[in-house]
């Protein structure tokens, strides 16, 4: 199984190519698309929505992510094996928070170069050919470089700050809900915010926090958007009051 | 062939999860996003919505059908099977047009209970799975309790009521064409408008109703929105005068 | 393997109603979502961006052409074969910029009707088993009739307009990038534009043009919007200054 996490975007001309290079090369290969909203350019709250996807791949799976501003300039690109799950991408940070919290890694640096590699769209050139080929089960000897670690390692404790808003309106934080007590309450701007396990059981207008299905702290209201009622938007900081 | 039918969103994180736990229990079967955007929260119109798709899917076709604003609340969860076909939802309404439009109908409660089941997110953790099996020929024996009838049952008739806007702007009714002349006229707030076959016959400045693709009446314009000209919205009141 | 072009929107009903009916007559066949969101009822824009994409499909697969304002009216629909590519579509100057520039070309006309030939959604009804039945590689003998040439065939010489814009406000133009001189600026409205190779080089407040990865010259800001700050929209002029 090959799952695609890039900023591509949902209703573009890029994750179609990308998956007809795949295609080519591992036909009837089940391929996912697992978000390519991830916020535009900010590697840092993708990285940390990567991490918590990460725990739910199936053990031997593929991860191709790409949130690479970056794309044609100096940094590496890498394979990763991280609790026996494969990712392919940039060595800018957006891979590095899963690497932090993985207790068995191995990074190698792709030094293969496809015969026609545009400047502009490694996740295409680079990175498909090399995800179909592990997902076959093909380890692209030769074209890798054993390395080490990542050149760019970004902080991996939590991030406290919103990192998605999905169309419901609901703003998924950098926060894992495991290491807070439902007793806290979640700041954002002037407004402070108390637990709720349940949607349905929230009245429509009273925002509240849950831990969501990736177990992030979320900021929701039942059957509308907090986004919307609270003014969020992805970068906005939050506060956690013990 | 199982297809989708949720308010999850085309560009969110949650139709890659589902897909990623059905290809889990059954790789390389055919999945289909028949629609993620059915009108968010909103049942009555969704399950008019998917009345209307029913007709086309194939015999034996698994249909997992997901608009749960009550999700993590006491719903029941059902398999349903109407017409040689199968449904997995929510027992809340959404299911229950097509139900009562069915010539043979069997419903199942889903007793089982996956390990990890989350409170916001049924669609992938228990339905997911549960498609899979049955698409797979696997039919989930003693997961499943013998019931009679859903418990929610919504008004079979048609809707008079804009169900969905296209982004085109087209706007589709839950009325049926079949069931309407072709001399009527359908009015919307103000507005009365006249039947046309064909979209490119109609001057673009014209709006328009024609019985759709999916044999509903819908509101058009030629090459422009019908939406933006007559500033319509999901939940709008439509009037057949016969 | 099938790939899909169409203005039929990413987030609507309508191409998972196609892919059903692909699955229905070639199960487990690789379907590729290559765009759905080509400008809507722009066949010149959409005819210019498919021929920019066309030199990356593999030999032997079938792409699925829809940008269709006419569906219903009189247009012929297609069956083409350009260097061993094939395309099925409607006969209305979408498939004609490819058509001019391919060496080898074959086209047919379709002559066959299915048994309930929707008024609208001949992508569903028509193009649709057609595609699965050349990818399957059963051609549809008895059910084209040779023609000649493509009844309306569009200028299929550079167009200096914009004929996209993506997600990230990307602003792509119908000239292809290798005939022009990376000295030459590019001139749309009253801004004149330098080549910038790679985005990571230039300042994030300073557009430029560069050759995308589809071949096309291309209006783009590092890490920012162009279309946002130049205020772009699909059919915009643009002019080479050499």
């Amino acid at each position: 199984m090959i799952l695609l996490f890039t900023d591509y975007g949902a209703a573009d001309l890029y994750v179609g190519q990308m998956r007809a290079v795949i295609c080519l090369h591992a036909p009837g290969v089940d391929v996912i698309d697992l978000l390519h909203t991830a916020p535009n350019f900010n590697i840092r709250a993708s990285a940390h929505l990567l991490a918590a996807l990460a725990p739910s791949f199936q053990l031997g799976s593929v991860c191709l992510a790409v949130v690479d501003p970056g794309v044609g300039s100096k940094r590496d690109t890498v394979v990763m094996l991280a609790d026996e799950k494969w990712y392919v991408g940039p060595d800018n940070g957006l891979l590095s928070v899963v690497a932090a919290r993985a207790k068995k890694l191995e990074v190698w640096r792709i030094s293969w170069k496809p015969e026609n590699l545009s400047r502009t769209f490694h996740g295409r050139d680079l990175f498909s050919p090399i995800a179909a080929w592990i997902e076959k089960g093909e380890f692209p000897h030769g074209k890798l470089v054993d390395t080490v670690s990542l050149q760019v390692q970004l902080d991996a404790g939590d991030l406290a700050e919103i990192v998605y808003i999905d169309h419901y309106g609901n703003a998924l934080t950098g926060l894992r809900a495991d290491k807070i007590s439902s007793a806290a309450r979640v700041r954002i701007g002037a407004t402070e915010l108390a637990y709720a396990p349940i949607f349905a059981e929230m009245a429509p207008d009273k925002p509240f926090w849950h831990g969501n299905s990736i177990g992030l702290v979320e900021i929701a209201v039942n059957s509308g958007s907090a986004a919307q009622m609270l003014a969020l938007k992805v970068g906005d900081a939050v506060r956690v009051m013990a």
